[in-house]
């Protein structure tokens, strides 16, 4: 087998593999896989006028749209708050070719608040470690989202959308290994689409995108997620308020309460003209419906 | 909607949906979600005579087989390695009923390489951060696995695996949430499965209760994995020194490399009776096969 370049910066690889199946039994053929490495995201940042550099994170992540992963990761974090707090933001690293870490310089009149960093250990939580915990730690740098001035998207609408993502999802239909994160707007047109192999990372890079655009916060959007729902991808949306989440797949139970807390409308099996509505029902106009939950 | 509790030690909780689809339009209806909720590890060891707790990681996993989860995950980053260095293992927290916290005391003797902890940060790295960096950080805890005494594996072995994981995979047919990781022998029996929300989760469980048992190293088995095969899955491999893993999903480009530099065989798209060889065919045996790939 021939070996992936390290630093490779493409979104995809080819490999020689063998393929086996029952009715032809074995050949040997060429497959593009989904390209995995390392992304290191370092943060420069003053205290007492010195500048300081730290490795906040280190995530597996499809090369491409870096800055944009780095500066959504730290927003979805609340580490950042506003693009004007950044300075420079670079790949960097002892050899030029090596695209693996990028550097987000902050400038002189950023506070940042380090214990946002080491929030998931809830050495301060008043009921401990359970998902409550994890609901309220949101709470403080989020709120729930109001809903008076968003109209109702038609199940008609939601219906279309995993078709869409699929005929935009160009790096998928070759490796089978990706996960997408798109962002819609409420007629069901495609705004943005990120691939990657980490499901997290997509949506960062799709936030970071928006976040570098001055599209934040997100109103009157749909997020759509080609798996499954997890309490950390509606943690994200919550940072964002993006008030509708579409996911193909099944959603976590604490992804559900986290969307009820925070009144985001979540949507999961959302493929093959159906979709189960978890919470917020009311958003959705659906034809024929005898009575809403809440 | 009604709220799961939150300190809930099921692995699947019901809740009341909206079911939308072209056909029968809406009707109200349960549906079961797998559970999420975080489980902070952490480990008490001794420096300098004194006992020392610390936080190591927090995850968000289903409930259950927690012990094995924590163990597992702490085995398989190089920090626990074997099984006498524990003196207990309990559930502890503020509160009795909360079951998210895990400690495992280490005895006295047992020495914590506390730099492992950070690892994840290549400030050493001879290259930078990159994929290659990833493959050798492994190899100071892991050799590539020996394949002399290992007999062939039939590719009709393999075809039969999925079904058997499909009938034992009972949450997973209620919540369509869940990742799973099993265990065969060479012969395609199921040893082992765990379920959780996070496939690294489902592979530590899976892991940590070999390792309970006394009965790693893995020689001469088969983990097979219910969805993609990424670098960190094949890393837990290695520090259990499986030569084979199937995945029902795609294997990334790093995954490949790194079955590669460890000799690990790995099948991907393992499912309807066929499947790709990324690395090591000559532990399979196929029928017409014309030539191997190393």
């Amino acid at each position: 087998m021939a070996k992936a370049a390290s630093a490779v910066k493409s979104e995809k690889f080819a490999t020689e593999i063998q393929r086996v199946s029952k009715s032809d039994f074995s050949k040997t053929a060429i497959d593009t896989l989904a390209v995995e490495e390392p992304l290191e995201i370092r943060i420069g940042f003053y205290e007492n006028n010195k500048q300081i550099h730290k490795a906040i994170s280190i995530t597996m992540r499809t090369p491409g749209n870096d800055f944009e992963l780095a500066v959504g990761f730290l927003f979805t974090e609340g580490i950042l708050k506003s693009k004007n707090q950044i300075e420079h933001i670079k790949h960097c690293g002892r050899f030029p070719n090596n695209q693996n870490t990028v550097r987000i310089d902050l400038s002189p009149v950023t506070e940042i608040n380090l214990k946002k960093l080491e929030r998931n250990f809830y050495t301060t939580s008043s009921c401990g470690v359970c998902g409550k915990s994890s609901i309220e730690a949101l709470t403080t740098g989020a709120k729930p989202i109001e809903q008076s001035d968003f109209p109702q998207v038609s199940a008609e609408i939601i219906h279309e959308l995993p078709e869409k993502l699929r005929q935009s999802q160009l790096v998928f239909d070759e490796t089978g290994g990706l996960h997408a994160a798109a962002l819609f707007d409420n007629l069901g047109n495609l705004i943005e689409l990120r691939e990657d192999v980490g499901r997290h990372n997509a949506v960062d890079k799709l936030i970071g995108r928006q976040f570098l655009a001055d599209k934040i916060p997100l109103v009157s959007k749909i997020l759509f997620l080609s798996g499954r729902a997890s309490f950390e991808l509606i943690q994200k949306a919550v940072m964002v308020q993006i008030p509708i989440i579409c996911a193909v797949g099944a959603p976590s139970s604490l992804a559900v309460e986290a969307a009820h807390s925070f009144n985001i409308t979540l949507l999961g099996f959302v493929r093959d003209n159906r979709f189960n509505i978890y919470t917020g029902s009311e958003r959705i106009k659906v034809l024929s419906s005898k009575f809403q939950i809440k």
